[in-house]
């Protein structure tokens, strides 16, 4: 079968096929028997190694990132209970409305200039506390990077870290690119769950097949985890298959290397088309997007030929990512193609 | 890695590796970029396989056999509907009461002999239609094969299609193990299809990693099933490697030829043990299963060499699996030991 | 507005209009302004009144029996737990499905000859605990008095409480018949609310125009309550109305009063057909049901003039019910009309 | 017992006692035996009033507006709909999060000046239609009265409806205060209900004790209905004291020289307050409440004797509500007390 597109996709980092590693990975655990639902012995070491790189309680292995959120802001809510979230997370727009319908919790949005939030933000939000009128705010979830490629310094962490251990609120960050986050701060990766009391960390953006881990940082939160992951239909039977792709990924920290080039890419990407006239970057680029903002009849002529997607039709604001087997050359192939839709 | 268990696991299907030439589909599929969410050319491709061997109007793909029953089930539901289904169906005891969860809806349970439905036993769970008190029986919901390894004949089944039609009821099959009924009956998937209004087809236990397709065999359900798998949390973004694998079961009839294997292997390991003092076998064997009433004393010495489950505790029933890949040898090595476990 | 039947109906004890007290009770608390949602005097009062008659932590009151079983049960249940009652119980029979969708909890029912549990039938459904693949037992939920007119003795109930705190499990006590049953058997409603941690107390069905209270034996569950109840739909603003109406109850034990005037009736009822040719009592009169067994000629004829339900359409069993204002004359006039039915 | 407060309150109009015929009515109807569950004559009735002021397919009765907000909202969503609401709505603010644990759907806010919705608003929450990553706008919720006091015109209400209409929208109004909105426009309730697919019609706020009516505008709904309200836990046995109470509503139109008179009484204080320095309206004043920032300090002198609550706290705004029972005396007395707070 040929390949779908000829033109690298900016589209998404899910666009990419998996790391070779992995899929080797995969083949190389395909071998005999295994007992299944993670009692195989992939899924002890993967965990371990998880457990080891987060500082973690405990590491849950999920097939995808609407999954992993879901399952992991589930562990830290009761029914009445409301989630405060970014107005543009995955968790509010992305996800059909899982929480509500799986979960049955109340997300509070909020709007953001960056897709970030902040202790005030936050605070603005802490109004009926106690109040049985009112969904009782309980979770803070954010992203990690953002959904506008943004990233929390460690800084910021800390500081909505601090304020959700004031005011009685668990954290949850949506690590669905925490590789990326990580490559860009240039920490480690427990440097960023220090400050959760759940994460997810994604693999599928960063070249697994599909394969995401909810990663948990409280002892007492353990012991109910199978339950949940089983009812909400995330427990796979073959299961080795999944823990085989994180033992990969985190191999000569393949996770970092790999982000750390798409990082690169990006930051390539964005400095080709710094200064071009008719063109502004929309978004400080902390990861693997570029947001910009250019007319719409040069979005047009650029589609027709590069796979990529509006992100607000209403400014003609674009979405550019890369991934980990983006090269130079498909970035400055690109970045030729953007200059020249600009010179008619 | 060393192989987690010696001897071949008789416990389950999912103890088996994947089949070598569906991991071989996955490392073909991955190369270059494709269109995430299924909208890739492995998935156009695999779902027209299945559309044409199920004579469906549509299948969609999800991660494992919980989500493809309740995905299934919530196309014919509405919110004050009920299930009825066997007392030992998987909806109901396997799968955390995820229906009830995840889609609110009632289970009414039947008790029977073997783990099949029968148009009289439906028919005692008819009452209270049109009253407000009373959830409403809605879908009738079965497994072929059952879970006590038993296949609904052609015939059992049209019964029961036909009752469901004259009674304004959905008829739901759950087929994780579709591909042994199909060989066990040798009928065509599409026979077994052209009863159900939904029903699934299982990958994993016949040699896939992790694939399960919903196939839905109404046109009027289909417009709304994306939304269901997305907010279910079961929409892959590489979606090709599932895609992928369905085609590789589907190349040949691979599918076809595992299951064979596998039921001919419990069909010589019922042969095997028939006649032996101590030994009876509990169902028809029809699958790839075989229940076997024995004493616990050799239910432990058995155990503590090979790898089963028991069954029902309280009588000492086990439950012996065999898989694509277990082997004359394994089926004739494993008669040798519970022979040998009658003889002190 | 005429009445709408002429003769009394034996149909249920919520055919019957409210007590004049009760009524009173309305009008006497209509006068002036009262905080709303039960920040008023007259829900202080009947909630100590209440927590005093049960030896209770707190008494909310909601509006009918369905919600307070709802909210009882919530308040004991995580998401993968489920309840282990009676097939014959009104959570699982008359909710049309309440328990499953509100609270997306699984039903664990058990046949039963007479519509109460024993320990014995309740260890046999404790299987699969601690496995993730299950919905795990949490809550027992038994009903005093049963659907079938049935009541626990003290001896009874004391033994499924010891169980169920030897095993983990919390008792939730159905209670919208506990007036009856605490007439029938002569003891203190603490007496009753002791075996269980939490359960209803009703007043709808014992001369209420609609009151139901939840009654909450263990103090650590009150403060989720209140968020429970407004959730649940079922936080009234003039909450003094329903509250009122419990206190005329607790006047002067105008509940047990009624509720022996009730069941006196039924054992009025169910002496003047002992006996009689054509006639079986189905189950012990220890309330204010009598369930019967004569010939469906017979039921139909008594249908044309009297009215009364069928219980076991298949086996001809009726279900007559009195209530506190059903008089001796009432009684005497439909026992001659169920002999007239059987003389020719 | 004695009267709660003894100076009037102006916190809500469900501080108030019931009208005397509402409670009269109850009386009324509390004569012999009826029908449960809403086949009595005086839901017969009361409906078919309804039925005919709304010109309406049907009416079915519950407890409390947010029961008929989350009934009436629900015969509209499939599982993965959303809502389009106000940010400031009762739905979502008020209701504890009720409309997604009960039914799982998803609100769309958005901010509004006056708690108004409006067509351009509306569409700017139409994007992702379609998308299968995105909950699906289905529902447009708005209340008339709002919960700012403010009333929609006749000829606002009709664009949303043809909005509505032209997007494939359902309308649902939130009619807690539909009375007052009436009695404010000088229009007939079907003038209202002529531009909505479902909505609701408040007695509890108007006079009566307990008592909301779901009326539903489209024949196509019915058949549903009963089921979903069992469900939901609304449906009342003794229901003939909640229609008796809609009847008084609508003998005479109570409920409309009811919402008159104190729309009068709410207009009479802001007369009375116009003008006055340090004190400002902050909503126009068109139904029973009066939105007035005043110093903080005013508002803490005046709350030591007045009943009444802050409505947002950072900028010390205050709501004020009139009942049916508030008298002129009553206002003129409050409005000296304000006054009065200003002058030292």
């Amino acid at each position: 079968m040929a390949v779908t597109t000829r033109r690298k996709s900016f589209g998404s980092d899910n666009h990419a096929a998996a790391h070779p590693e992995v899929v080797q990975a995969i083949a190389a655990a395909n071998i005999g028997d295994a007992r299944p639902y993670g009692a195989d012995e992939w899924t002890d070491a993967a965990a371990a190694q998880l457990r080891d790189a987060f500082g973690a309680a405990g590491a849950f292995f999920v097939f995808n990132g609407t999954a992993a959120n879901v399952l992991g802001v589930s562990l830290l809510l009761r029914p009445f209970d409301a989630v405060i979230c970014a107005e543009t997370s995955h968790l509010n727009v992305d996800e059909c409305g899982a929480t509500e319908r799986i979960l049955g919790n109340k997300l509070l949005t909020l709007a953001t200039p960056d897709g970030k939030l902040t202790p005030d933000l936050i605070k603005s939000r802490l109004t009926g506390r106690g109040d049985e009128h009112r969904a009782q705010a309980r979770v803070v979830e954010i992203a990690q990077v953002t959904e506008l490629g943004t990233c929390y310094s460690l800084t910021e962490l800390r500081d909505i870290a601090h304020l959700c251990k004031a005011e009685g609120l668990y954290l949850y960050i949506d690590g669905a690119r925490l590789s990326n986050a990580a490559a860009y701060l240039g920490c480690e990766l427990a440097d960023l769950a220090a400050c959760a009391d759940v994460l997810s960390f994604g693999g599928t953006k960063n070249g697994a097949v599909a394969a995401e881990a909810v990663i948990v940082m409280r002892e007492e939160l353990l012991a109910d985890v199978p339950f949940h992951r089983k009812q909400q239909m995330q427990l796979g039977s073959k299961m080795r298959f999944v823990s085989a792709q994180f033992s990969a990924l985190l191999e000569d920290k393949l996770w970092l290397r790999s982000a750390q080039h798409a990082n690169a890419m990006a930051a390539r990407l964005a400095a080709g088309i710094t200064g071009l006239p008719g063109i502004s970057i929309r978004y400080e680029v902390q990861s693997n997007a570029v947001f910009a903002a250019l007319s719409q009849e040069r979005v047009d002529a650029l589609r027709r030929e590069w796979t990529f997607y509006p992100w607000e039709q209403s400014e003609s604001v674009v979405r550019w990512m890369t991934a980990f087997d983006t090269t130079a050359d498909d970035v400055d192939a690109f970045i030729t193609a953007i200059r020249a839709s600009g010179e008619n």
